[in-house]
């Protein structure tokens, strides 16, 4: 009989009730242990735990993953309890629980207000309701009791499976001045299978890490003295940016796009008139001039400044679509967290357009924009979907009701046309119009948010933008973002992790490598033939005429995933024939054939030029 | 007879000698004028003037200039005489003349290390020597006395042709703290026929203005909130910038440059290890993360970042040269100047280059980039001519006296070889290395400063390069940097004016506009076949079927400078023929040919792939 799957909250609670029973068992192993906050999180959960001088370290892990066996073992049921708050706090005061007892304080004098001041997991452990606080919830497994909101799964016994993965320091309520504490992460899910299925996920991804490969394949590096989250490309690796930068471009090209150019600065006028600076002056970069009175700051978005480009000059009903496009980079003043990644970065080159077209447009620009954006994922081989963002009832968004159940009816007409796989999301739209966000699916299943197309009814307005219609009024552009990557650093983490390195020939930024069995002058001679034969035809192609045998020369081909690798001697000059070594996700069969020099570098080169995607990833 | 040209040095004496007879005619016209300096200036003169409430106006001078013509005419002498400095100021004081008693004064306090706190020029209308004051100069023409160092022409009948050009206005000394005074300039040549070229160049220099080419063209624009000295590329200017860029990088792929990427903001620690944040800390923007502590700055220059790329691993002897090329834009933190135009800004975009290698690769290397320089400016019309700037005996250079040496040698073979016309300065070198600097001639005489390789000994030490040389030991490499366009903003500046924006079929951004004779379907139907044809060759087309005449349409497409445009109608449909109407500086006869269409669209084609120049500027 097939399994029932469990629903999200069913396996929510398991997770919620994991922390509780890592919490019991490491109050069981270190009765002196201090408790902070312990939510799900995605695939797991965690807790904050502070044990004073004690450190719990990973080899710490079996003996505490032991203890909640044990626990788990003996099915207690989770018992709910009320208290109120005063009574509350005397028990964390009792139990010698001081961050318990913080939150019971805060909470108490604050009511549900204390929400601003902890996220939404910390906040969910502790109190419902929004109004003045009465009693408070906790629930009980065995000897552990916990404040807590719940819910809860019935018994210990009913987890699922679960793995205890790593410990790191976090301070108290995210406060570098407060205590710091240790953070224990696990994951879970309802059955051994899917926990086995994710952690096999863990052990490929590790593998893939875009971090380590990024070294190994020398695609970019990260310097001291430039700061961190602000990687340097280096000649691979801008091949990888470029080429798929101008795929992204020339989709859109396609279909009446023009490239457009601005500067990375621009005083914050620009940002009071969009509305940006009262919203996130505090995130942004500013920039000081010590020559001029002049208060800049470094863009972090491009559609002001190209609003600036339509504005200059009067625009009428016949010009529109005006289809301005740009990969620009964007400054955002971010916390690095993931160092030496490109996952989260400081300097983020977006693969931006903005149209600006009439209401009676829409559906045509969205309908191009999902052609580019589909024709570019099913190049580079991952699956798509997309969630279509709309507007709910609510009166926080901007822009007429007739406006917004015109485009997205517009919007869906678009996606069903284009055959993408979607869903529909009420109360997801920005408020300044709906849009609809691609997912990209990657090889070892991970599911990343990449491209988006979103319509925005509110910067036309904020910047006055205008066209003279064919009745001859002036009437309002409607304004259409989009990226077909993003974020280029965030996707090529994406990218690099999905195929592994294994990159197809068209963005190997090598793509033939010559290997010389050896040092005579005829043999060298030849290869430079070949080199030069193969940048006539526009291929990236590297000669290894070092000294080393044969053999180290392809296992170095292999390490660096090159495409295609062949091997010149007397053989292949006398014949002008080669047996070129296929990189193995590529090869259709595990056989090596004779080809024509000539022809090989040919069919490589039409290989490259049609973008095929020959790798089985 | 042929008349002997003047010696630079008389040339600037007889400017000067007009500054005077300037201040004289405006002390007859208003006896209360207050004088400020007035030196010389690239073709002419100037003198600061304070006039109180009175201020003077272009109105006035034609009767400024017959003052002047009649001191000329009365052909009086220059008198010279000194005076101790006490005395000096006693003259100011009694001839009412405070702003050369400050002067006075500041230079009894200092001596001449007021030199620092004035400009050259300034400077040198008032002492000499560098030792302690005792007597400053005064020169006489006629009833009017002035404290200067001189020289002076002997009369004032032998001051050449001159005319007043504008006044504007000038704080004293440069500190807007200060008065504001009027600044009267004027224009001089030794001959009245010399007067008039310039002038003639004049003219024709304003109706080629960039800045108002830029506007009509449609090439770029700037915006108030935006901010001064930061241009926005509209598509059009978007395609010049490309097309010239892409040139230059190719150019310079052809000899091994591989592109790299770099983020736009820095760390200053780059810049302390660089050197460049002692010498220009205060020049730079400043970037503020209100998120962290970082003391980041915008990169003014490259090359830092650059040896960041090339550090990231290991080189060896035979890795080398490394050469990296990047466009990418630089920020400045200029006051900026000239508003409104591409000649000063503050976001510069640089085509630059940087090769690393060994000592005996330098001629090669040279070479190499020299032939790309010569290239490009041959390919888009300019001649150019080099500097090249050595070191002199001073120890004012860094770096081996052998190795400046042979790198000197080594430069001017590549020049040679190059068929470059050229000429050798010494003292002219950087600091860390010897340089050749590119001078271009436009169409209308003057010459711009604007490609550049220069060799670097500096930098590679102070970020500590280096490869493992054949006998294992750690060399150093030598850097070089190069950029053929300079800033393609201010070469953009210059490139529009050359041509007057009549470009050569590959730059332009439209090349190629097709005109209906009358909006039947039938007619609209084929422009779009013609235009589809022509967009699959890759060339930008435009079509207009707008209703107006055909005459009205030519002119609008006459005055967007479009190489080549074509009717099309009912005979075109039907013979598949076209006449193209060929932009008057590249037709070679005045004479319209009937052609096939694809025929004429194929050798559009071909003459923008090959960068054609067939334009007469």
């Amino acid at each position: 009989m097939a399994e029932q799957p469990v629903q999200a909250d069913q396996l929510h609670a398991m997770r919620h009730s994991l922390a509780h029973i890592m919490a019991t068992a490491v109050q069981h192993l270190w009765p002196e242990a201090k408790f902070g906050v312990g939510p799900v999180v995605e695939n797991g959960f965690y807790y904050d735990i502070d044990l004073g001088e004690t450190k719990i370290s990973e080899e710490d892990f079996p003996k505490i993953e032991a203890e909640m066996q044990a626990i788990i073992k003996s099915n207690l049921p989770f018992e709910r309890s009320e208290l109120p708050i005063d009574q509350a706090i005397a028990w964390a005061q009792a139990a010698g629980q001081p961050y318990k007892e913080e939150l019971l304080n805060d909470l108490k004098r604050a009511g549900t207000t204390i929400a601003k001041d902890l996220n939404a997991d910390e906040l969910g452990t502790i109190a419902e309701g929004d109004a003045q606080i009465e009693n408070v919830s906790f629930y009980k497994d065995g000897d552990f009791t916990d404040l807590c909101r719940g819910p809860h799964v019935e018994s210990t016994g009913k987890v699922g499976a679960f793995k205890l993965m790593r410990v790191a320091g976090a301070y108290w309520r995210g406060n570098e001045k407060n205590p710091q504490m240790q953070r224990l992460y696990g994951v879970a899910f309802a059955t051994a299978k899917e926990l086995r299925v994710h952690l096999d996920m863990l052990v490929e991804a590790k593998k893939r890490d875009h971090r380590k490969l990024g070294q190994e394949l020398d695609l970019f590096v990260f310097s001291d003295m430039v700061g961190s989250g602000l990687p340097l490309f280096t000649p691979r690796g801008t091949v990888l940016r470029e080429e798929l930068v101008n795929f992204s471009n020339q989709l859109r090209q396609n279909y009446g796009f023009e490239k457009v150019w601005i500067p990375h600065i621009t005083k914050k006028d620009l940002y009071e008139a969009s509305g940006h600076w009262a919203k996130f002056g505090d995130e942004l970069f500013l920039v000081k001039s010590q020559e001029t009175s002049d208060e800049l700051v470094m863009k972090p978005m491009n559609c002001p400044h190209h609003t600036r480009i339509y504005a200059s000059q009067p625009r009428s009903y016949r010009d529109l679509p005006i289809r301005y496009l740009e990969t620009t980079t964007v400054y955002r003043d971010e916390k690095t967290g993931e160092l030496g990644g490109l996952s989260r970065v400081r300097s983020i080159t977006q693969d931006d357009s903005h149209a600006f077209c009439r209401q009676d447009q829409i559906e045509q620009e969205i309908d191009n924009l999902l052609a580019a954006a589909h024709e570019f994922y099913a190049t580079i081989g991952m699956d798509l979907r997309v969630r279509l963002s709309y507007r709910d009832e609510s009166d926080a968004y901007l822009g007429a009701p007739e406006l917004w159940a015109s485009a997205q009816e517009q919007l869906k007409k678009a996606v069903v046309s284009n055959g993408l796989s979607y869903f529909e999301q009420e109360g997801e739209a920005a408020f300044y119009g709906p849009k609809i966000d691609f997912m990209a699916t990657d090889a070892i299943g991970r599911e990343h948010q990449v491209a988006t197309v979103q319509l925005d009814f509110v910067m036309p307005e904020r910047f006055e933008l205008e066209y003279v219609s064919d009745d001859g009024t002036k009437k309002q552009p409607v304004m259409i973002h989009c990226a077909i990557m993003g974020s280029v650093e965030r996707f090529l983490s994406v990218y690099i992790e999905h195929t592994a390195g294994k990159f197809p020939v068209w963005l190997a930024p090598e793509q033939v490598r010559v290997i010389s069995v050896n040092q005579e002058p005829a043999t060298l001679e030849f290869a430079t033939q070949v080199q030069t034969r193969a940048s006539e035809l526009g291929l990236r192609i590297v000669v290894d005429n070092s000294n080393e045998s044969v053999g180290k020369k392809i296992r170095s081909a292999e390490l660096a995933k090159v495409p295609y690798t062949i091997v010149v001697g007397e053989k292949e000059i006398a014949s002008r024939e080669v047996v070129p070594r296929i990189r193995k996700d590529m090869a259709v069969m595990d056989v090596q054939l004779t080809v024509g020099l000539e022809q090989f570098l040919g069919t490589v080169a039409n290989e490259a030029k049609a973008r095929v995607l020959k790798t089985s990833l």
